[in-house]
């Protein structure tokens, strides 16, 4: 599997004209390596794809013997090597080594990742061309094997699963953060993780997209409208799904909003079947809400799902992405009035091998 | 107190000759402004200091009209002021309006937060001097005023309560999953949230120090050794402690290492007393282990803990950092025997305003 992966790398290489790849895109190398480290915001590992080989760099706390032997590698093996980083013997002694090497003169970097003191060591210290890369590993990510997509749909089922329980659980009186505490709980108990922390929103707060249901207070009230924004990690692969809960009789404005809704998300499906221009889907389903009177939703129209929560590809109006089999992505456009009431439908969707759209998320809207 | 942390920088504005400071760190921007973002990783939002006013940059999706009014905000305004970023009007526009407006000339940056693709397009677009500014706002944070060291003895306290219901908990049979998810839920149900996944590491997988146990398979036996390390944020304050349990006797080699580890981490603890420089304590506590013929540990001897798990000052060989009252840190030496075992205490410790050594974390050794 990585050995596929890393050929896609090496083609990257070829294709513009470098000699290496150093990644530090805490999911690229993820992807490409195996490796992760416990928290994505700190650097605590970094890889080099080289025409020859695969290399990962982290320190002792993560050394285990099983996964990733530090010795009896060779770069002739298949696995990436790892090289161990330490006070005598940190990352640029490493990589200087390898440079004289393999002669590697053009390296390029992730130009949306690598930090200006990351780069300002490197140009100080390495001797090679530092060549900016424009997010290499994020498009290979977006075209997804058979082995990713069939993780992604039993997140999604698993989601789909969460949503039936959960909505028999909600009545009057229930805050927030309790439901989000159950989503979690539910989740948990069955054995998966949480793909994000889920955005239980009552009321007046479903009017803000990323609420926190952390930082407030509400509670199911009778009439409440309650909108659920939930997903499931398996096996590293993530899914996400938005619904709807109404808890009553609602106003006709909602309703009838509502309706508005989940007729521009249906056909906003519909619509990629014939399309498949990124931005051109997302004009297509803004229309449908604002030419209803309704205001224009502050966030894209959807993204793209797999190893991170948001990925490639983009679904908003500035995506220059063209819309590929084996891409997975999120269609979920919104209505948020301040101060009122919001609401958003999503469901997580596949253009499969054959060019056909498949839901992958299937709980009733 | 936003109004006290926004003069500090405007402090260092003035020290280090700059107009404005660029903040794109998430804790950072947190801590200068109360403004919050959903995902750590994730760039959706920003600040800027100036000399007049603290502005924070975030989409539509996070407008709240509670916290951040959009209207009615002047720059004589001691609050933060919101500026909505659009398609139509991104940051660049924003920052191109308010540089023009308060004559920014010389624009510090976090060097080691800012990533190549933004500095690039700043340097680009914004017509202003960029100079890389060195931890500015991480060395702000590292002194904790009261009302911090307090949220940080709250979650400290809670952490010890935990490991005391836990520990009654521990039986044979169990599994590491099922040891974190009892604390993750016991953490939840008080209320409170975890600092970060527990780690919790059996027998041999206690030798790798970040193991991570959602990829692992061990299961407490008769005699097993159990290393716990969690910690809680208690109103985005974190605690950080780490203790070892014995399921029944330990063989003399394990009880030697954890007395000579014990005695260590007390000594160290003490000497913290009589010296300041960082990298003193960090050889200090090393040498404590070496000399007993124990290898050393492939880590740190303590990190900063705050809104971050692992801050500023760090306890390091290498660290530059001298500690003065208000820090808040751990000392966490350890001893790993990779495939056999792996021990560590870790304790939160802080320099009071008269210059003792406070242990916040309490649970018996």
């Amino acid at each position: 599997m990585y050995d596929k992966r890393q050929k896609a790398i090496q083609n990257a290489l070829n294709q513009n004209n470098l000699d290496a790849l150093f990644v530090t895109n805490f999911y690229n190398i993820l992807y490409f390596t195996g490796f992760r480290t416990l928290v994505p915001h700190e650097r605590e590992a970094y890889a080099l794809v080289t025409k020859k080989s695969t290399y990962v760099f982290s320190d002792g706390r993560y050394v285990d013997n099983n996964q990733f032997p530090i010795s009896k590698q060779t770069s002739n093996s298949n696995k990436p090597i790892f090289k161990l980083l330490s006070p005598k013997k940190g990352l640029m002694k490493h990589l200087k080594e390898i440079i004289s090497e393999e002669k590697i003169v053009k390296m390029g970097f992730e130009r949306e990742d690598l930090k200006w003191s990351e780069y300002n060591t490197f140009q100080k210290t390495l001797g090679v061309e530092l060549i900016a890369q424009d997010r290499v590993g994020i498009k290979i990510r977006a075209v997804k094997d058979t082995q990713e997509i069939g993780k992604i749909q039993k997140a999604c089922e698993i989601g789909d699963e969460c949503l039936h329980d959960i909505s028999k659980t909600l009545r009057k009186g229930l805050t927030e953060k309790e439901i989000v505490w159950n989503i979690e709980k539910w989740i948990r108990d069955q054995g998966y993780e949480t793909a994000f922390d889920p955005i239980v929103a009552v009321d007046a707060n479903s009017a803000v997209p990323h609420y926190d249901p952390k930082n407030g207070n509400g509670r199911v009230k009778r009439g409440s409208l309650v909108l659920i924004d939930m997903g499931v990690r398996y096996e590293g692969y993530n899914s996400d799904i938005t619904r709807m809960f109404f808890m009553g009789k609602q106003s006709d404005e909602v309703l009838n909003a509502y309706q508005t809704l989940l007729d521009a998300q249906t056909k906003t499906i519909q619509h990629i079947s014939k399309i498949r221009k990124s931005s051109d889907i997302d004009i297509f389903c803004r229309k449908l809400i604002t030419e209803n009177r309704l205001p224009p939703y502050p966030h894209s129209t959807g993204h793209g799902i797999g190893l991170e929560v948001h990925e490639n590809p983009k679904v908003s109006g500035t995506s220059e992405n063209i819309l590929v089999p084996g891409n997975v992505f999120t269609i979920e456009p919104g209505i948020y009035i301040p101060g009122k009431w919001g609401m958003r439908i999503e469901d997580t969707v596949l253009i499969t091998s054959d060019n056909k759209i498949k839901m992958l998320t299937a709980y009733p809207h």
